[in-house]
C-alpha cells in the first residue's frame, strides 16, 4: 500500500514509517521538523540523540533494503500539500503533523494562535487535497483523549446514543477539551467529520492516550535509527519525564494532588493501533473514532510505580507535589471505553515494573544529555496565577531561581541562561 | 457602558451600534471593510446604497447628537486588536466580525481556510486581549443556529442533560454543523467556553437563526444610515432573497424539496436580543448559550407567503424547485428550544404577509440596483455533482450560461463578465 505519513519524523512518526516500510509497504514522510526548531527555541532537546532525516533514511536502506521517500514542507501551505498529495497518490495518509503540546499552546498569543492555525489550517488543507486527488483514500488522523476532558459519564468512542425528551439520536461525544492545543484537535475532529458527511471521505479518528516507551523493533535495531524522547515541561509527556526524573534524581513532578485519571499505551501499541486502522480501512463517507490507549492510571499510581521500579535499581525516587500550572480535575470520575481495537486484534503491552525499568537503563545510557533547565513546570494555564504558583514551588534542587521573562509574553515566566 | 462593536459596518452590526448609541452608550466601532471586498470580487453588491463609513458617522451625528467612534483593520491581526481593546477598555464587545456565509466558505480551499482562519484566530486573538486587559468585560458573540445541524432530537441552548449507563452530567450539545462556515462557529464556540471555564472570562454566545428584514428605527431616519442588504447566492439569505426574487420576477430559487426547516427571526428582533443580552450580562466565568430566533418555518412556507404578500401587490411570483446545492436533509425533524432570551422579555415582531409586503415595497425602490447573475446559487458544496447540477438548473430569465470558472477553484463555476 502507498502510505503518506505526515509528522514522519517525529516521536510516533518515524517509528511508524519504519514499521510500515518493514511490513513491504511504499512509505513517504513528510516532515517541516517544526518540533526540532521548538526545541532550538526553548534551548532543550530529545534525550536521545536522533540523527537527521537523511542519515535515518540511508541507515533504514542498509537495514532493510527499502528506501523511504520524504518530502520536507508545512501542510499549512495549501499548494505544496496539495502537490505533494498528487504526485504521491496515497491509498492512506497517516496523519501525525501537528503541534502535538498543550503547554506550548499556553505559553502565549502567539503560541495558541500558532497551534490553532497550524493544525486546523494543516488538517482542512488535507481535507481538500485528498478530496480533489484521491476520495477513497483512508485518512487516520491522531486525535487524544484529551479532547472529551473528564465529563461525569463514561466516554465513548466519538458517539453516543442520546435519549431526550423521548427521541433518540447517534451524536457526537461532546468535548470539555483541556487546553487550547486540545481545543485543536476537537476543531479538526469536527472538520474531518464534515468531509465525511459531506464529501464521502473515508477517516479514522484515533483518540490516543498518553504514550510512554522508547524503543519499537525497528528503532532497536540501529542507534542510527532511534526516535526522539522528549522529557521538557512542553513535549514531554508524564511517564517519560517520570522515568527522566527518576534516573537523575529530580523528585517527580506530580501536578497537585495527582489524582488525575488519564488513559495509557505503550509506543509499541501505538504501532499496533495504527497498523490495525490501516489494515481495516473505514468505509467510504465514514468517521469512524478509537479511543487509543490500553490502562487507565492516576497519575499517583504511575509516580508509585517509578518509585518502585527505580528503587529496585538503586535509584532514589522522590514524589513532590506541586502546584498545578494547569486548570484540571484533581480527582475525578473517569471511565473511557477502548473496544474497537481489541475488536480488531489489539494484543497490549501492558505497564509494569519490568516495563519501567527497561525504559529507565536507556535513559541512564543518555542521561549526561539531561537539561535540567526543561524539567520543572513554568507554563500556567491562568497567568493571573503566575506569582502565587511560582512562589509555590519550591525549587528542587540546585536550580536557578525563577527570574526571567520569555520575550513574547509578559506573562509567563522562565528561567535565565546558565 | 461602553460597548466595542467589532463588524460595526455590517447588516447587523451598524444598526447595532446605532441602536447602543440611541440608548446613550459610549460606541465603538472596528470593521476591515471585508464585506465590501468579497463583494467587489464578485461583481456583487448591497441592494440598499450603502454609505462610507465617515458619512454614516456624520449623519448619525447629525441626528442624534453623539459621535460613534471607529477603528479599521481586521482582529486577525493580533496586536491591532489588543491594541484597540486597551486604549477603549470596553465594558462589552459585540462580535459580529466574522466571515458569515456558508456558500462562501464552500466555493474554494481558497474561502474555506480564508473563513476558519479568520473567524476562529480573529475570536481567538480577541478572547487574549479581553483576558489581558479587560477580563471582567462580556463577550457577546454572534453563533448560528446551523452548528447544531438537524439532530433528530429537541435542539437545547448550548448544553445538554445526558444520562448515560446509570450517571448524569451536563454537557455542551453535540454539533452537526452544515458547512464549513458553520464549523468555523463550532470552533470558536469551543475557544469561548474553554476561556470561560479556564481564564473566568464571561460570555454569551448567540447561536443566531436566519435574519429578515431591511430597516430598524434608527436606519430609517436618513437615507445615510440605511443598513446593507444581501440578496445575492453568497451573502443573502432564504427570505431576502425571495423578496428580491419576488419584485424582479425570478423565480424563487426553492433548495431541492424545501422541506428544511429553520429558525428565523426579523432584523428588529436581532437589535433586541443583543440588548437584552448585553443589558443582563453573563456571570464571571460563564458562557452562556441562547438560541436567538424566534419563529420556526420550512422553505417551502416561506416562498409561499412571499408568493401570497407579492400576489396582492401586484408580482406574479412562480415557486421553482432548484437542484440543492447543498449536502443537507430536505425533510428533517426540528424542535429547538428558544426561551432564555424570551424570559429576559424578548418581543418578538412575527411574520406575517404585512411585513413581507413592507420589504417588498422597500425592495421595489432599489430594484434598478439588482444584479441578475448574482441570484442563481452556483456554488456547489460537492463539486464533483457540478456538472450534473448547473446542467439541472434551467437558466432563468435571460441569463447568459454558465461557462467559465472562477480562478481560484478549477471545481467551481461563475459567469463571463457582462
Amino acid at each position: 500500500m502507498r502510505i503518506l505519513i505526515l509528522g514522519g519524523d517525529g516521536y510516533l512518526g518515524w517509528p511508524t514509517a519504519l514499521r510500515f516500510s518493514a511490513r513491504g509497504h511504499e512509505v513517504v514522510i513528510m516532515d517541516n521538523f517544526s518540533r526540532r526548531l521548538w526545541h532550538h527555541e526553548q534551548s532543550t532537546d530529545s534525550l536521545t540523540p536522533i540523527s537527521s532525516m537523511a542519515d535515518r533514511i540511508e541507515a533504514w536502506e542498509e537495514h532493510s533494503g527499502r528506501r523511504i521517500a520524504s518530502y520536507v514542507g508545512n501542510i499549512e501551505d495549501g499548494d505544496l500539500i496539495d502537490r505533494v498529495i498528487a504526485e504521491t497518490l496515497p491509498e492512506c495518509v497517516v496523519h501525525f503533523g501537528e503541534q502535538p503540546s498543550a503547554p506550548f499552546s499556553m505559553i502565549s498569543r502567539r503560541h495558541a494562535v500558532m497551534t490553532q492555525r497550524t493544525n486546523v489550517i494543516g488538517t482542512l488543507n488535507l481535507l481538500f487535497s485528498i478530496r480533489d486527488h484521491v476520495p477513497a483514500c483512508h485518512l487516520v488522523k491522531l486525535g487524544t483523549m484529551g479532547e472529551y476532558g473528564t465529563p461525569d459519564i463514561d466516554i465513548e468512542e466519538g458517539f453516543i446514543e442520546i435519549e431526550h425528551r423521548g427521541r433518540r439520536d447517534v451524536l457526537p461525544f461532546p468535548k470539555l477539551p483541556g487546553s487550547l492545543y486540545h481545543l485543536s484537535k476537537v476543531h479538526d475532529s469536527h472538520n474531518i467529520h464534515f468531509a465525511c458527511r459531506v464529501w464521502g471521505l473515508r477517516a479514522t479518528d484515533l483518540n490516543q492516550g498518553v504514550v510512554y516507551g522508547i524503543e519499537t523493533d525497528e528503532t532497536a535495531l540501529d542507534a542510527r535509527l532511534i526516535t526522539r524522547f522528549d522529557y521538557d515541561e512542553l513535549f514531554g509527556t508524564a511517564l517519560n519525564r517520570f522515568c527522566v526524573q527518576a534516573v537523575i534524581g529530580h523528585p517527580l513532578t506530580v501536578y497537585g494532588r495527582g489524582g488525575q485519571t488519564r488513559g495509557f499505551l505503550n509506543i509499541r501499541d501505538t504501532l499496533q493501533c495504527v497498523e490495525l486502522a490501516v489494515e481495516h480501512p473505514a468505509k467510504l463517507g465514514e468517521f469512524r473514532v478509537f479511543n487509543q490507549f490500553t490502562e487507565q492510571f492516576t497519575i499517583s499510581e504511575l509516580a508509585e510505580l517509578v518509585r518502585r521500579a527505580g528503587a529496585e535499581l538503586g535509584h532514589e525516587v522522590a514524589v513532590r507535589a506541586f502546584p498545578n500550572p494547569r486548570i484540571e480535575a484533581e480527582e475525578h470520575y473517569y471511565n473511557a471505553a477502548n473496544t474497537k481495537l481489541h475488536d480488531l486484534g489489539l494484543r497490549p503491552h501492558l505497564l509494569g515494573e519490568e516495563l519501567v525499568q527497561s525504559m529507565l537503563r536507556i535513559i541512564a545510557r543518555h542521561s549526561d544529555r539531561v537539561i535540567g533547565r526543561a524539567i520543572v513546570p513554568r507554563t500556567r494555564w491562568r497567568p493571573g496565577e503566575l506569582d502565587d504558583g511560582a512562589a509555590g514551588v519550591t525549587p528542587p534542587g540546585d536550580e536557578e531561581p525563577i527570574t526571567a521573562r520569555r520575550a513574547d509574553d509578559p506573562g509567563t515566566l522562565t528561567e535565565p541562561g546558565p
